[in-house]
């Protein structure tokens, strides 16, 4: 801060220099103090100077609506958005959010650290406030083909950057947990920094919780328990509350949130699509569910504000006091948290009436590289009809693995029976044209006929590919590479619809509003074309399923993983 | 961190390697999570490693006692100890405290940044982890003559070291809330380099409270009252809740405390003596007082080290977590808190049988200069009998200013009534031989006969005397010079009794028992030779005459101070 700015602010508070902005008859929410406290908020120069008895250049009457810390995501995948951070932007503001700490590892699995200075760069200018975690886990095991790898010394190429702010999900519990040498090798440049490492632990506990929180990670979001989450806390981790679209978590850990282990907790929503931010909102359903649940207001507006900035150290933020940012949201009460206005650094924050979309630079304009790839690559030879079989849980992204028989034919090929609901589910390896193809069976998708293909398959990001019939298999890969990436459904040979993703196959820069309208098009078509049912989302259930650090079945582009041995396994049982 | 020491700490959380030490039977006060944990504590290279089920090289059972982090205190002067810091470190140990923030500005009043260096440097090797803030206002107003200057270009030479956590308790509060140049250059300085900034806002409210958060200061220490406390946490402030020797706030501002607001309260003790210390304890003093008064004991306990932890940023220390410091406290219960052991990064702290005191530095070695001094500089001329008098209050700092009526001699000097409780009492400047004396008259000291002087005269440490007649006054100064600084007692040209302190005139290397034996004996005298009344310490009461930053009425060695109008003013009404 120069000495001018800090100058400026004195005079400001003290009320000798004359406030930017004056927002009055706020009703605001002290998180410091847990209390409602009254007057003028005054604001100069993007931040907080005072609150008491003010008059400014500019005056905004309130009337009587809450005024609250602007919410912080404390964990985000803009990808999973499937809009660009530009569009993203427009989507959350209206929400309250103002600041998100992104992880932007998907786009890092497909370009590397292209994609990663992709997304600092087109966020350096955006309203929204968006800090950024190096991802971890690139690619999340060494059990699939990714479009990069990135190792400690990648990583600390940008480690210096001021929105970096640590090192992303650890996602390789096993090689923290053993003090694998390249895990710690990347613990070590965090820690070099004095930067922050984000967890992500599901089902660790014990000894090795132990040593997962002693490699010096501080946060996990993948509890899904009140024990968890509290065996967390009491190891000195931070708990971030999941609200995604596939996982919601939050109302399963609010039993375990008390006022005494509250300061520990905070929300985020990982993976959250346009539709149900629309529809739902983003951490301002977090304080609607968590105060429906019956979650203390107050404390429910720390998670979403104050405990957040605490937990990443951004103390320039989350509260409404003197010298803070003057991030800002009025809500007309603290049950309903309807977002009436939203200030950005002291500005109030309106939508552009015209959308333009923002360009794509050529280093992240999507690639699809597959090698030796033919209809025949699908066909699935089993020396026995008892297999294992990924059996689809309808709103999350663990998997279970079942036990089926199915029918073979003479060849011993696996033949489709449509009086079970099994189908084939292919990865196709789009980065490196090794012409791997991986071929897996999946239960509880309810695809009737046809195929569905996306260029979206966590962490790797290769082609995943479910269908009843080979052909219809073969044509969706073969559209997803005519579209340039995104997500295709295909019958009989013709491709029913599609969304085109042309940043690292997995984001647009059409805008939420092009996006949600798009899928909502295609999600009718894949319930009233295809038969998957309305409780399974056709595209994002398929999106985890080649996601191997995710229990308990899975596949990638080198074959079917048992998350639970951490190894390959083969179909047959 | 290195790979190895990350490696190992794992490897030992995960059961897979030897704890150095393993502490069972302990009921573990686990601060995140506010539960009392079972468990066994694995210690590996000073960190804690992990709770559970462990067995190490060497294991001490804690027999059911609790297990607390070791305690932190915020903001100590540790001259007024008397002591240097290993010596210090010796006396808080046994008390718990494991971590200090020290703020070395008496010394730094003295001799500048080789002061300061010599905090640093004799801190290096203890078992006492010490911290510092570097001084912000030496001198502590414009209005003294002290040993040093320490513009921000000074402090810029030692804010990048690694124990400096920050610029000092910002005592100048017109300076700040006036935006004043200097104090803005120092400010900056500090938000250069992301460091924290320590308050000192006795009486700050509204706009001003305003003012002064917005620049950045982020702790007050010197509230007295609950709403003060309560108005500063409001303004995003932490408060330090002061128990100190002379000053002792703690019980009268628990009464602010609440459950929504006590993670910005931590404790300190500001100035405190080997006397209190060693009867009374340290911060396990902070936590008896605060749960006898009925604060929660997790509370308190979050007070004497999480929230202290969060408050400086140590997030290595201050709860008993994978990966923290293995500073560890085993009190008996949580109502008496005492102390049973101490473990000091895992080692068992056990105070060595026998002192040998530091060496002196020659660039603090205490230097006296006085100019000009004789008995007459000790005559005061009055052109009224009425006159303002500074009004001591018992066991606080801050004075009242009193209107007396005193004898004049037909010349017009002063002349001491025995009938009347009022003294004359002189600030001799000592470090640039300057000739400057001052005089002021002093009432509820309760001196009958003869004269105290010291070096130790809060902030500039210029030399303070006291007495009921001028032969006595300037004997009590000359036998100070003679001992080369400290504290000494004067009757009838007698020295009744002294204590050398050559550091710097502030502190000796003797010990703090040593300081505590000779306090007690010159304590004994004042009661018994001098007639001082027991419920005022004969020498901190004096040391603290000559703060212009403390209300009301003080004196320098340029005058009579108003500190209300912040300006001189003269002794006649």
């Amino acid at each position: 801060m120069k000495k001018d700015a800090i100058k400026q602010l004195i005079d400001v508070a003290a009320a000798r220099g004359e406030p930017d902005l004056v927002i009055k008859s706020a009703q605001i929410v002290d998180v410091f103090s847990g209390k409602i406290l009254e007057g003028d908020v005054a604001i100069i120069d993007g931040r907080i100077a005072g609150i008491g008895s003010y008059s400014g250049k500019k005056t905004f009457d309130a009337k009587g609506a809450f005024l609250l810390p602007g919410f912080i995501d404390g964990h985000v995948h803009i990808e999973s958005s499937y809009t660009d951070p530009p569009s993203f932007a427009r989507l959350l503001l209206p929400c309250g959010t103002t600041t998100v700490i992104a992880d932007p590892h998907e786009i890092c699995n497909v370009s590397g650290l292209d994609g990663f200075d992709y997304m600092v760069e087109s966020s350096l200018s955006l309203p929204l406030s968006i800090f950024f975690m190096l991802p971890s886990c690139v690619p999340s095991s060494p059990f699939e083909n990714s479009g990069a790898v990135l190792l400690a010394d990648s990583l600390a190429k940008r480690m210096d950057l001021p929105q970096v702010l640590g090192l992303g999900e650890m996602m390789d519990m096993e090689g923290t947990i053993g003090a694998d040498p390249a895990v710690v090798d990347k613990l070590a440049l965090a820690k070099k920094w004095r930067k922050l490492i984000d967890g992500h632990a599901p089902g660790v506990h014990g000894h090795n919780l132990n040593a997962y929180a002693a490699a010096g990670i501080h946060t996990d979001h993948e509890c899904t328990t009140p024990s968890e989450l509290q065996e967390r806390i009491e190891r000195g981790m931070y708990v971030l509350l999941r609200e995604g679209s596939a996982t919601r978590d939050l109302l399963n850990l609010l039993p375990g949130v008390t006022p005494a282990n509250a300061h520990m907790c905070l929300f985020c929503t990982d993976d959250r699509q346009p539709q149900s931010i629309l529809e739902e909102g983003h951490i301002d359903n977090h304080l609607r569910l968590a105060v429906d649940f019956g979650l203390d207001p107050i404390i429910a507006i720390r998670m979403a504000t104050l405990h957040a900035a605490n937990c990443y150290g951004l103390h320039d933020r989350g509260a409404i006091a003197p010298g803070r940012r003057a991030d800002l949201v009025l809500v007309n009460n603290l049950k309903e948290f309807a977002v009436q206005n939203v200030f950005v650094a002291g500005q109030l924050y309106k939508e552009e009436q015209s959308f333009k979309p923002t360009p794509i630079p050529s280093k992240v304009a999507t690639k699809i590289t597959i090698g030796d790839f033919h209809r025949d690559r699908f066909k699935l030879r089993l020396t026995s009809p008892q297999v294992r079989v990924i059996e689809i849980i309808a709103g999350a992204v663990v998997t279970n693995m079942a036990k089926k028989e199915v029918l073979l034919d003479n060849k011993g090929y696996y033949r489709h029976d449509p009086s079970q609901d099994i189908l084939k589910l292919a990865v196709v390896e789009r980065h490196k044209g090794t012409g791997n193809v991986a071929l897996a069976l999946i239960t509880g998708y309810g695809l009737k006929h046809g195929a569905v293909a996306t260029t979206i398959a966590h962490d790797a990001h290769n082609i995943i590919v479910a269908g009843d019939n080979d052909a219809d298999m073969a044509a969706a890969v073969e559209s997803l590479v005519t579209l340039g990436g995104g997500i295709v459904m295909v019958r009989d040979g013709e491709l029913l619809d599609s969304l085109a993703l042309p940043i690292a196959g997995l984001m647009t820069n059409k805008g939420a509003l092009y996006v949600n309208e798009k899928l909502k098009n295609m999600h009718q078509i894949a319930l009233e074309e295809l038969g998957i049912p309305e409780n399974i989302d056709p595209f994002m259930t398929l999106s985890f399923m080649a996601l191997p650090v995710i229990p308990h079945l899975k596949v990638t582009d080198m074959g079917l993983f048992d998350v639970d041995s951490f190894s390959f396994v083969s179909l047959e049982l």
